[in-house]
């Protein structure tokens, strides 16, 4: 479509969408009808006239990406998935934000990316425009434009206050990402009343500065034909994202239209009643719809099914003429993994050489990259910290910079902890592709923001967590994590992982890369570990384990990572004393409580104490022991062995500790943790 | 000083800052040599020319602060504070980054703001700026300019990528923030190697978006005249804080000098003797210090105690035109509270009303205003929600705006939580002020970097962190907290209150008011609570304490929050069917935590089972209970009275799983979970 002749049935298809999101929000008493009514119009021209998608096939792979960035603004959404035809019914919309629902209060499902906390969808959908970069430039050939799909997202005043969406704006700018375009709602609203009370930045030149092109449209509310030519514009510019400031009225056709009054809040019944009669529906009843509407987006659904046909029979042609690289793309795009892919982990023996489990993750990975191309990493800026650039891998850079191709696999974040978390919700969402993500461990709380999301949404994301204790030494308190750990233990769905050496750090990326609704956290140490004993990349897959096994023990002692070894250290001091002292590895919390009880109990069983040993706060880990060791608070700065032995994380004070446990519980029946009233 | 006459003093100073800095990390084996090369000529200039502070009193009160918000280059300011004359010694630089050094390896003491995590610092020095604004603009009077220092904040590529210091800039531009001058250090590089490969936007483009003054120097490394003149002119605007963008070598001098090798990594020995000579110094000697250096900041210290002389002798003859500010003002930098605050706290009785505590929040805000001057609050853009505005309080806004003055005691801050929370620790840090700050808290989390690093360093934050359960209801798991309360529980140093009613509130109060050295968190409903029989203020003030007393129990219930009056309905019911049911409410761990042995010992006692009950994660609660009920995993979307029912968090069934308990415990000894072995 070239150009653009609004008609009479697209303000009837407008007025639809705009008294069903009032609706909505009225029948549940709760809801935000002011950005639905200020946003109506540009939603019905780019889904009438650009976005390509299959509504009897939600998952067709190039279809375009819509992401709600402000997702309050939800009952737009949901209106527009029942107009267009989706598997959403006017019932769901009547049950607009109850329990159960499909149409809960903020998106969660049916939709590209989960939205709501400000920003996050913004740079979901710089992640998914670089997957289709990405994507497009390893498989698309010579008349196979087979991935070309656009990223439209629509964003109000808060995603743009908040700093994710800041980071995310200014990497895109960098990757010129011609294929993402958003829709800035400028209505000058946010809840604390008129933008002029803390957002009176330039937006128009911050993005310039970022080196988007920068449109806008001065009104939003009525003008159809601007709306269609800012898009039509925006699709054009192949060098840069764009953003379109899109001057529209919160609320417009409510008597409060233009005041934080309509923001978050059900329209009255007179109010309601006043905007029907103005949008020429009946005053008294709800739920309208045309046919008039249907019938204009039944078109829609013609076209993407068509669209889509066309594309099969596109994917089909290119299976002939590129198989290897056909079968690659189904593979991938179906979410399996290359047959084999396990064997290429690496397992190690107790003699080999001590390794820092950053290295040996680096190792793992690669091993892994040349069998799972689907893997594309980054780091925030600390690379050569983190480990994380296989060697001989290409940085994904606009093929201008010289630095690099969209082909390439390795994206440098730069110092952007949290839009890289948010990103790579994008990259996962897109299918095909298994985002891995770098920094301090410290660091991820910078992004928990994303992190969350990507556990509620069932994203598979890797965090390569490096330098995850005091061990990381001279940085100091500043940098050292103690209360990171059980933040993220306590995240429901999220799988952190702290290995204890080669064979468990393998094992994490076993599972992890086998988890694919699931995040996972690989904790991993900037100091040297060693192989131990009795680790195996099958029994540590199992979240926990006996390392070391002993009949009739006195005392268990059950650690992670960096502090298994000293453990073990403890144990063998006070075997030497006549204690009987097992050992319990326990790298993944989730993995293991995902185990079948009986296993549980055989690992952290009845009959003597079990202490816990982490050089981090101990709050949780009461679940799985009696006694707990750890930092009382923060870390130190100073040679990470001084640190160490200042905390008393060392062989000698732990078999100290161990000693004082077992005499303590002397004589005493002592149950497992695990052994409970109550399981949730 | 209106113009600048460089000399060869300077030069040798700036020398001795650079050998000095390179011989420190040298010596530590481990540090950032790099930066320090860069700054060492704009730090100079700022120091030996502008700061006004002294270094035999660096409490000053109108000292000038400065942020080294590229706090890894700390090696440059400890090399400072010791030349400058601050109790920093030679030995203190030899022990760089050792164990128990004054000289950690990312600041921590002695400085005006911890640094390090980035980004934070910017924003810390938005807070600094911000805090003399209202104090001046309060305090100040005709003739009496007591309060008008500058906040001066060197930061680097790294920080100027992070989300939280963006957020702080464009408000810092909104609030025309004239006393704040940053110093970017623009050399190119960061840990990834050249800044091309991820952070080309243009920076003083986005700046003045913003709002800022923009400033440049080409050549940092030398042009000392043109730096003096930069850092002149952005004094002179008074309406707009000033970036000044200094293009420097980073690593200048050494053999590496503007390549990422010189960033984190001590120079090689060769390196270091070309580097000496080159300054003149000998190449095998270190630590050396010309007495020309000491001499010449010498002068610097003279300054700066006659500046503070002079002020005192004006504050002096302030208290005798205007005694009652000059009482307040100088109660206000003593830290202390005006006498009897504690009596404006509201007192609640059982018969009293039903209300959420973020309303009684907002109560006793209200009361505590008047009496509490030191309160400054705000939001991040959900002032209505949190109910944080005090009525008839003004916004602290630019006069010129119409919308409130920098007298105004009401920040809004935008929908920037990261930089909101590191802005109230740059307020915390000036002295004089006690910030209160406001979001969901479940957003807290978009701040953590700025929480953790607010108990780091001490800073009495109070976050009042509204709608933080399912009760909160429709808005569903994209905004229900689960993992929050862990994370900061298990923050060293952080006060997580959780308060259960009005004499909650009001103990919550109480405490974080008294606690002048930690952050609190108050966690608060949406929904209402009911005033409990059996809570007070003094009680609540513990910690934790027995609501509701039995001899000879069969079980305790210990709860938080919106969940004890459920925990109350629970004991009621149980003991109907002959079940003797304590109830034990435990707002704040920290503080609980605090009290002697014996009063924990009697508050959670041994004898008959405990369960827990919150409608978050039950991680941690293993610490003060045998059993847990709280959310399997996320809340859900719905009228929130449906979504406890779902959840299982009513009175019935929490009786009924409290009879499981008993039943399960019957005939066991049962020893309190906080008799233990081991005590950190």
């Amino acid at each position: 479509m070239s150009s653009f002749a609004p008609n009479k049935a697209d303000d009837v298809a407008i007025a639809t969408i705009r008294t069903l999101a009032v609706d909505a929000v009225a029948k549940a008493n709760s809801g935000h009808p002011g950005a639905p009514l200020g946003m109506a119009p540009v939603a019905h021209v780019l889904f009438s006239r650009f976005i390509n998608a299959n509504p009897k096939n939600s998952k067709w792979f190039n279809r375009d990406r819509f992401v709600l960035s402000n997702g309050h603004a939800c009952a737009l959404q949901y209106v527009l998935l029942h107009l267009l035809g989706y598997q959403l019914s006017i019932d769901d919309l009547k049950a607009f934000r109850q329990l159960g629902s499909k149409t809960p209060g903020h998106p969660e499902a049916g939709i590209e990316v989960t939205t709501g906390p400000l920003g996050q969808g913004f740079a979901n959908g710089v992640g998914l425009a670089i997957a289709q970069a990405h994507l497009g430039a390893v498989y698309n050939k010579d008349g196979f434009d087979l991935i070309n799909n656009f990223t439209y997202v629509f964003t109000g005043d808060g995603c743009l206050m908040e700093g994710v969406a800041s980071e995310a704006a200014s990497l895109a700018g960098h990757l010129q990402l011609g294929n993402l375009i958003v829709v800035y709602d400028d209505n000058h609203i946010s809840i604390d009343g008129d933008t002029a009370v803390a957002f009176t930045e330039n937006v128009e030149q911050r993005f310039l500065a970022y080196g988007w092109q920068v449109l806008h449209v001065d009104n939003g509310d009525s003008d159809l034909a601007s709306i269609y030519s800012a898009i039509a514009e925006a699709r054009k510019e192949k060098g840069k994202p764009t953003i379109i400031r899109l001057r529209t009225t919160i609320g417009f056709g409510s008597r409060e239209e233009g005041t934080h009054g309509v923001h978050g809040s059900p329209l009255k019944a007179d109010d309601i009643v006043s905007l029907k009669t103005k949008f020429g529906f009946a005053p008294d009843q709800s739920f309208q719809v045309p046919q008039a509407a249907y019938d204009y987006y039944a078109e829609f659904g013609k076209r993407g099914a068509a669209l889509e046909t066309e594309w099969n029979s596109l994917l089909a042609s290119y299976g002939q003429k590129y198989p290897n690289e056909h079968a690659e793309l189904t593979r991938r795009i179906s979410g399996e993994l290359p047959a084999g892919w396990e064997k290429a982990l690496p397992i190690y023996k107790p003699t080999d050489a001590a390794v820092a489990s950053r290295k040996l993750s680096e190792i793992a990975l690669t091993k892994l990259a040349p069998v799972i191309p689907d893997l594309l990493g980054g780091s925030a800026d600390l690379t050569g910290s983190n480990l994380t650039k296989v060697k001989g891998s290409v940085d994904f850079q606009p093929p201008s910079t010289g630095l690099g191709t969209y082909a390439g696999t390795y994206i440098r974040y730069g110092v952007r902890e949290h839009a890289m978390g948010a990103i790579a919700n994008g990259l996962a969402a897109y299918g095909g592709i298994i985002p891995y993500v770098a920094t301090f461990l410290n660091f991820v709380s910078y992004a928990s923001g994303a992190v969350r999301l990507s556990a509620l949404s069932n994203h598979q994301v890797i965090w390569v967590a490096t330098h995850d204790s005091i061990g990381l030494g001279e940085d100091g308190p500043t940098h050292q994590p103690v209360e990171t750990a059980i933040a993220l233990r306590a995240t429901p769905n999220v799988a952190f992982w702290r290995p204890a050496d080669g064979n468990e750090t393998s094992a994490a990326y076993l599972v992890a890369l086998k988890s694919n609704k699931t995040p996972s956290i690989l904790s991993l140490s900037r100091q040297n570990l060693p192989n131990l004993e009795g680790s195996t990349v099958e029994k540590a897959a199992r979240g926990g384990y006996v390392l070391h096994e002993e009949d009739n023990e006195d005392l268990t002692i059950v650690s992670s990572g960096s502090e298994v070894s000293i453990a073990v250290e403890a144990a063998n001091k006070l075997k030497a004393e006549g204690i009987k002292t097992r050992v319990v590895s326990l790298p993944c919390w989730l993995t293991f409580d995902q185990q079948d009880e009986e296993y549980r109990l055989s690992v952290l069983r009845s009959g003597a104490p079990i202490l816990s040993l982490e050089a981090l706060s101990t709050a949780g880990w009461q679940k799985y022991s009696h006694e707990q060791y750890g930092l009382p608070a923060w870390g130190a700065s100073g040679p990470y062995l001084k640190v160490y032995e200042k905390f008393g994380i060392t062989g000698s004070n732990i078999a100290k500790v161990g000693k004082q446990v077992v005499d303590f519980y002397k004589g005493k029946s002592v149950v497992s943790p695990l052994v409970k009233a109550i399981h949730l």
